[in-house]
């Protein structure tokens, strides 16, 4: 029997050049586990954010067993055997421990398509040194993620450090006026450094798509 | 005699491949002809952007002399020559006749910077075929600008399209909720197809400069 | 001993051809057993919205006996008998699979008057085709309700696609500044298709009001 | 030479029984006369809002003498011909002497399709009376459309007495936490009423394509 | 051992005619146990809100003892005798079931005081007959408090129609827009009836505090 | 010709003790003529607010020579003969000197139904001592009414040194975060002195209603 | 005759060492001449703030002689002498030139108690190296006002730079979500550096209040 | 093996006189015993912030042994060993008994530096005799840092009635428009009294740090 909720995308990867993931929020273990059912059937592999490991316990054991799980970015990957390197690499910077699993999101998700990252943590800028003694080897690259909350002012000081493409990505991290992520988002957004890229608030996976659409562009346009 | 509260900053260009810019809001017809005279001083050129007509007649007739200006983007370049063309190619999407003014901004910081751009305008999906005619000429380009106001769906419509990067300039047009932008922001921020990097609203500007890192990229992460 | 505070509004019907529902979210197991003995006094039926599966086993059991449960919509039909068909068809689209239990609500509510409806998930406009190949489908109905959240880009496509009345649901699902359906709302309202009927945040139940309403209309304005 | 962000969407009307209509907001003069001279050429007539007297005055004089202009709407009609009466009528209340623009554009709007209005002003619910004493007339309509600001209570207080569509226009009057309209806004959607239709802060215009396209379901679903 | 934390302002009746209340909502079981010590120390008797059942069963055996509590309002009277019937009635209607609570806990607040309180439930707009029945009644009352959440239409309603202080007490019962009470809130304060007095959202202590004050006008002005 | 948008409540009085007033924001100048033309019919006075006196200019010279206009309160009287002396004294307090013109509607509109007022000005908390000179003077006073914008800690001073009715007024005067009103809004809505009454930001005549409704308690409940 | 809404607040230095200043924002020109009279009986020197150049023309002659008004700031000073060097300096930074007259607001009223101050324009830190070339000065210095709209990234790098007290002062410049300054407020609160004291949007007049009692400080606790 | 995620600012002492603290909200058991592994590698002692009792209690044995925890503010020392006595004393005001954890958390990071506190609690402006009673004591400090929720009128009155640096911490204690803390921060920021510098809600620790910047000036701007 179908179920008229679930359909999967599998001709993505051929019109954008981005498969489609399941963002795992929002549905309950036997949607996802029809989702997998259908992947499966494809022999098709995908990308799962936003799974914690407790809901991982209520999913199916043939799919568990298939499925690469990482706890601390909630992501998991199904049936998944490692790219070749694309050759490219990005720098995921965070400026706080607690912004550590939407950088690791980004990360994984960066590596599922066979891009390699350099995950630079702890580098906030009330403790700038942190982030100058490794500002030579981010500007060589030519995607930076930055991830960070509060007040988030990461992004406009790496902005005006570095001549890549600058992808912020606000957290909800903190309290007071930092709950939720707004005030990250809109100083992300009002940026005093020209060019920051901004995604949806802890929105790790959004930050790496943007990079995967840029460097396509290296590749002239074609899919990843 | 100087003022302490303007500093020209010339060699923002050799750090980060994008040169200062003159937001002109904000700013009084003084202080913009004091960062002209420093402009000038050092033989350079300069982009000056959200400069109404209205504001330009107050400019030093000597600075308006080597003003190219713009009227509907408000924008205006001093003392500047058509650079080579870099060989690249931007195309920069608008839903509505009212979003024209933030897509000609954006086109015309590109073309500052040497980079063609292919304005397409009143795109919006309420009558989406207008927009299917053109998707397969969108598709071919590395990078899409989508300028959008009200609910926004353009951005996610394009990004389930293109497999580029695509970039969206959220809008101030519109009235009752979609007054002010808010709701196109967080619309292209919440957007359904995965990868859409946003800027503030109306910052034509800002989309041009994403665009401009993005393109870096491709001829090897230096400076344009 | 009558308790001040429940009142059964069982003429609502004669006046304006709707039922009173009983919205369970905000009540106590106690306060719906009351309403459910009132009903079954007056020998009636009566629809309730907002009854997770794990509060429906506080209820009375001589209650749960005469409940016709729905565990995704979270809706319950009281001691109902199917209606004659009223001869009369609406699509329930939704844009995610999150977006399920709303949809399935409307679907419950109007199926209690006795409306078929045609359940259409899944094709929210990252993936346009999935839409397309059903659009033919769509427009050959009166009624059109769409359920969305996010971006909430799928019924601005739609209404720019058919010519009949469309009712726009916006749903919380989505986290960062899709959270709680603020964005999906003014999204919905600023739509840029024209007519384009709102409704609050997740409520199924009112867009299928709306859509009675409205067929009521064909009927002569008489109740359903 | 063609302006590339102006564009007309002639066929609109046959494929969703709405012709475009021109929001003169946010446009320039320049930009209105480019889009009523394609109007011109194709030989058609078109409805334009938000076109207050004083900016009339700017656009070519060979188009002013084709508008049929209403300075309370701030609606014109362009080389209009009265269409045949549709037979259908629509009741239009508006709570305060402060709503009847907006009324006034609901009703402009429906009368450009042939429509029939009924005009109902100033019977907000502090004065119930207003409102019973024509109560009868207005249950007898298949579409009612209430505008009101402030605390827009008179939806929910219709919405209890009819049994018809009820379209909720919230407007900006008002001030303190009524201005612009959020308030009214907001009580529409949560109305304790069921099935009430919402559009955007002052759509007058949108208002008349929902009871435009409900009443098209009682034609058939065809166009108007 | 004294907590600076925690001092009791047992003048303040003689004061303003008022005692000091408990807010239990933010205090731990050991603070309120130490306001009930001082209380007792005192002999005096106080009056505390926002205690669920579950939190009563964490304070001291000996302090439970006094404690006259009432489930639904989450109110408790420590101590306390009846006092004599001050000789005044006061209407506190409620729109919906899901308002009780709150509408309870006004009555129990002026009841503590020896105010006559009558009670009328579920008399939302939505069933305006239900109200219309009970009008002449309420009519007599110097003082009616009405609670409402989701639209707030009642107060509106009832402020055009009784002569009395009317005191809105907004509620957060419902969802979506509805949810939190801001709504409900802003149309209270928005209201289109002259003179309507509003409290803080779900405040039904401070509703009774106002009907006490201006009941305290008519015994002179002297503490009740 | 009846204007269908201006209908006059002139039995409000009978009903709710209050006379309807006109609202002057938001209606031209021939709308505020067509209402006085029927004040004029039925012989009756009326009281206008919000009426600047550039806009009374606009006015019909025969209407203007009955107006009793005031300039600082934007308040008028029309075809108004002084009431006897009710026998009751409001205290209308205001914080700083901006909140004049509010806390003068107020008396404006006090004095209109025969109440005496007394205007104590710029006894803001950052100078406590000026209000602590006239305490004893404001206590003795069954209604006072406090006018203040910014933090509005005014309201939560006085409510917690006088036993009488306290209506606080929130006024949008001051920039950043006061800008609006919303700040003093709030702040009086979450007083910690229990029981203020609190009205729509600068709506000082809804003040003077309030304490119109609270003295008609005093005087039996019968129209005042 | 006296106004009963203007009073003065002589004895305020003597309380907190701080004079009251006037701010002429929402106050007439008349009401700023009343104050101006008593300040000149009782042979005071006040500060104002908020006067822009058009309004001081609209004051008394014999005032305005006695002004010493500055535009960019736009305060005066009123029969003012210079005071004797206090013997402090405060550093006054500011991210861009539109920050300016705040900046200048601070400057000017620390001069008018006798405090140096050290203006340090267009440091914002997307040219990191301008602020880097003075930090060894800034950090000398026991208080520095940071002055920076849009993201406000400045406040949490000179905070995790400096040991002194850091004053920040969110402004209103920019457009879209830092339009109106709550993003540079909410930044600014949110700095993840620690111990930074923050005022309300474009309050360069209170950053120069808690710099004058953080001083008073070191001068023993008496006022200044 | 390293986490990148977690870098410890051993040397932020030297550069700002304030230690790096550990914010535990957000961060892992795991995550927080890797920081104090390091602190005990580099044999130093730390603060920890909000780290309630129960998450106490997962970490490691050996670090727990070395922990000083206060279960009210939820704060913890490290490996520390009581400072000599600064000399100064700084009052700690809260209004409120469900302020007293973030009072106590300002007071507990004082301590920590070898600073004295005298902790107010409970006078909140309802009863303002009770902080008359202290006003003479708290006049002689030179720092007050005032915790208040609700609406915040505390630090309004204090800054009225002392000239030492006011420091105002809003709490999101309370409920309806209170809840969150919104309301006691913008009141705090709206302040009528010059001077009040404010930090996040709830941040007791950032007003501690404040307390010690400003206290530094004292003692030369060298590091405590």
């Amino acid at each position: 029997m179908t179920d008229p909720h679930v359909k999967l995308d599998l001709e993505r990867h051929a019109r954008i050049g981005l498969e489609e993931a399941v963002l795992c929020q929002g549905k309950s273990a036997t949607q996802i586990d029809t989702v997998l059912d259908r992947v499966a059937s494809a022999k098709a592999s995908i990308l799962l954010t936003r799974l914690p490991a407790e809901r991982l316990e209520a999913l199916s054991p043939h799919h568990r067993a298939k499925l690469d799980h990482d706890a601390l970015s909630r992501t998991a990957y199904y049936d998944w055997t490692r790219p070749a390197d694309q050759g490219h690499a990005v720098a995921v910077l965070s400026a706080g421990t607690s912004d550590a699993p939407v950088a690791r999101e980004a990360a994984r998700t960066l590596r599922y398509y066979g891009i390699e990252t350099q995950e630079i943590g702890d580098v906030g800028v009330a403790g700038l040194w942190r982030l100058m003694a490794r500002v030579e080897e981010i500007r060589a690259l030519p995607v930076v993620i930055v991830v960070a909350g509060m007040d988030a002012a990461l992004p406009s000081v790496v902005g005006g450090l570095v001549p890549g493409l600058v992808v912020a990505v606000p957290t909800s991290t903190g309290y007071g006026v930092a709950e939720g992520g707004q005030t990250a988002l809109h100083a992300s957004l009002a940026s005093c450094a020209p060019g920051i890229a901004v995604v949806n608030i802890d929105n790790g996976y959004g930050a790496a798509c943007v990079a995967l659409r840029a460097l396509g562009i290296r590749r002239g346009g074609t899919a990843i």
